[in-house]
């Protein structure tokens, strides 16, 4: 079947959009270096990321329904010559993993870099991921850092791609904001992390240093790399020990724990907090 | 049909599972008086409220094998005077929301106080959630607020069950372990917490206070009730102005905001944090 002439509205049989709903599976966003990111919110961070030289969006797919509630959105695309495809409501649900489609989906590029690159620079507030397995939490953590003004998120091992939906959802367009690194090998993270300076914190039940402490006795004023692990079985016993310290968030109710996104928010805020009152007091992170 | 005789497998069209069914659903929960926890954390914490007086378990639904994994749990329920009673695994999914059943669900009393009972004491830190509208949210506040040491939640305005069963998952045991309480009257709630000598802290967007200046001028010392809003549309605005100060967490990157249950943990942990604190100065809370 011949693709429609630009200007015609695309359906879910459509080439371009049969091609772009590969990208729905990580095996697809690999072999093509591509990922969709749905809705308004994702779609403004993509496109003012590009605007800004940091992620490239190859196309837009909107439903006239979508742009029209989004005035500006075309004209914003069409100046970063962004193409923009009409599709119908069906193939817009068919780029979806939602229940109830915007109706706005943009391809865009892997957001990679290497460690190196996310670490240029003088980094002094790093998130590291060990081994995630939910793309919810990899979004919620992404969100977190970028709010707490990480430097960077590095996702080490074999964790989840950042690219999924989920993640992208999740993240709340933070994906875009923030360098991501995927690392496979964990020790090599590590190795950079203390090469550029930053003193690495274990967050993990049962630390020697509770995170009120570590407040108050300056540990976290340093320039910092927070290690969290996966939800349900906690970081490596080797990362853990490699570690400069072993944070807890203290539980001063009757819960056993708190989730990953909310003990990164807790402990990512908490290093925020102290490396800007040292700023404050001109202290080495000025 | 007749129900089988004690000690018979029950499945999914045995009366009494069938009953148990109806608790999936708010309108059958409120009829009953009771509800359902799913899952063995979520077991293990409903009959630890119930030996401690602080819960009523009237039956709990147990597929062969999953009693099996959790030597001891029909001992426990047993010792508590709760009927346990083996079904089969169609039963079980038949009483579950989760796509993996565990094999374990226990009929539990509803877990509401009134807001008077729940401010019974002396509170000093409180969690007030007006308008809720998500569950998993909700569930996710219950257990920061359970983990930062709080008094109790107040669920407040027309917002979403806390025994429905996202909640009650999302709070990883914590329904069981602090005070409850739903209020229409959101004003009449404000006023009890006042008159308990609670400040009313707002967390909004814009707020006039910046959570670390908070942190550092004494504010979140003081016995405090947190307000939080809906995730979509935040507090309503007659709540934020009679809130005795509305407080923002900081953005220092490029996110628009935090989800709910993040910036509750942010909010929530320094507050336990400066309240601690000012104890150990042997402050107003000591």
């Amino acid at each position: 079947m011949p693709e429609p002439e630009t200007g015609l509205v695309c359906t879910e049989r459509t080439p371009r959009v049969v091609t772009a709903r590969k990208l729905l599976r990580r095996a697809g966003r690999e072999r093509a270096g591509r990922f969709l990111a749905e809705g308004s919110q994702a779609v403004d961070a993509a496109l003012a990321a590009a605007g800004d030289g940091g992620g490239r969006v190859y196309e837009l797919f909107a439903t006239a329904e979508a742009l029209g509630h989004h005035p500006g959105l075309e004209r914003t695309a069409r100046d970063l010559g962004v193409p923009v495809t009409l599709v119908t409501e069906r193939a817009a649900a068919a780029l979806s993993e939602t229940v109830t489609p915007q109706g706005l989906i943009a391809v865009c590029g892997l957001l990679h870099v290497s460690v190196e690159t996310a670490l240029a620079g003088t980094p002094t507030l790093v998130v590291m991921l060990v081994e995630a397995a939910d793309p919810g939490n990899v979004g919620a953590l992404i969100r977190v850092a970028d709010a707490a003004g990480a430097d960077a998120v590095i996702l080490a091992g074999d964790g989840c791609d950042p690219h999924n939906g989920k993640s992208v959802r999740a993240s709340a367009g933070s994906v875009f904001h923030l360098p991501l690194a995927p690392v496979r090998d964990v020790p090599s993270a590590l190795t950079e992390c203390r090469r550029r300076g930053l003193r690495l914190l274990a967050a993990t039940a049962g630390g020697e240093l509770d995170l009120d402490t570590a407040a108050e006795d300056g540990t976290l004023a340093a320039p910092s790399a927070w290690l969290f692990g996966n939800e349900a079985h906690g970081l490596p016993g080797d990362v853990t020990g490699a570690a400069d310290h072993r944070v807890s968030v203290p539980i001063h109710g009757r819960a056993e724990s708190l989730n990953l996104a909310t003990a990164a928010a807790v402990c990512v805020y908490a290093s925020a907090r102290a490396q800007r009152r040292e700023r404050g007091r001109g202290g080495a992170l000025s």
